[in-house]
């Protein structure tokens, strides 16, 4: 039920690669925050250098030409000890998965109730239950 | 101004289809909550098979390689039962306009209060007044 | 970390026009909040005229076909006078950077708390202290 929107440099990563940071997006859920495997929903957008405006060491950060936005549409029960082991668990796995750097993993994590969701048919699936994913 | 962002496969859908595409979404607003025809805020986005990942089963699902993801930033006043009202609907307009099966509809509602919205000349026009849309 | 996310329409603007808008939104940050210049985290995505749907006149606007949607995840403390501070300013900007028409900025400013963004190292920089950008 997390969704995730990768925004990366055009370019830079092959159609390897951007399979390899679906899969490590979808890991990182796993590992975590114990949601399921099957709950992989992830979508990639390349975007030019006239379309991409990441600056190269703000908060002393050192980021390359790779440097990226990771938005994630997260639980909004998840506490602030559950999203900081969730970005810990993205940029190890996008470092294991392609390499990418920890410093150029730019993180936002959107908050959004459980009942928000539809996993098809039309159907708050989630609304009504203790909240989980 | 719920603007809605469909995530959609790439070469699934004609230029005709992704017509047909905004303006259920837009028909879904009207018909499930009564908001006016002229609030089109509207945004699709192609991506290939390394930029889209969708699970092909996950809840019990039967997705088909027109599996999609629709965001929509919504009002953060409405209930849930109005929230449902939408999914429901988007889901039957999809099913008319395209031929989208019910099971390759995944919705996230994005939570967003009225006066963060700004129309146009920099004015948050719903600021300070009883919600609505 | 307010995050920028311009959806424009295709082949409207060049490439010094989107680099234009870039700065632009990233000086309004600046001008009308005083967060850091350097906090510059900005998407912009081209949508052909059958992935981008915008209501020509709705809240009685004159809207162009430079009509645009800029979405922006700003901290969750802000109070509205600073929301709409920053939606005038953005409007200012775009009109001095690229001629765009007050008319034509539709803006969707989606609140995030500040322990929810990392800038890198998979750690919530801003988690624990009290907000600021």
């Amino acid at each position: 039920m997390p969704v995730f929107h990768a925004h990366i440099p055009k370019g830079r990563f092959s159609r390897e690669h951007k399979i390899a940071i679906g899969h490590a997006l979808n890991r990182s859920l796993v590992v975590a925050l114990g949601i399921p495997a099957g709950d992989r929903f992830i979508v990639i957008s390349e975007h030019g250098d006239d379309e991409l405006f990441i600056d190269p060491t703000f908060m002393e950060m050192e980021r390359s030409a790779n440097a990226m936005i990771i938005e994630v549409q997260l639980g909004a029960h998840r506490p602030a000890s559950e999203k900081a082991a969730l970005m810990a668990e993205i940029c190890r796995q996008l470092g294991e998965a392609a390499s990418i750097a920890p410093d150029d993993v730019f993180i936002a994590v959107i908050p959004v109730p459980t009942e928000n969701f539809s996993f098809g048919r039309g159907v708050a699936q989630l609304a009504g239950i203790a909240p989980r994913w």
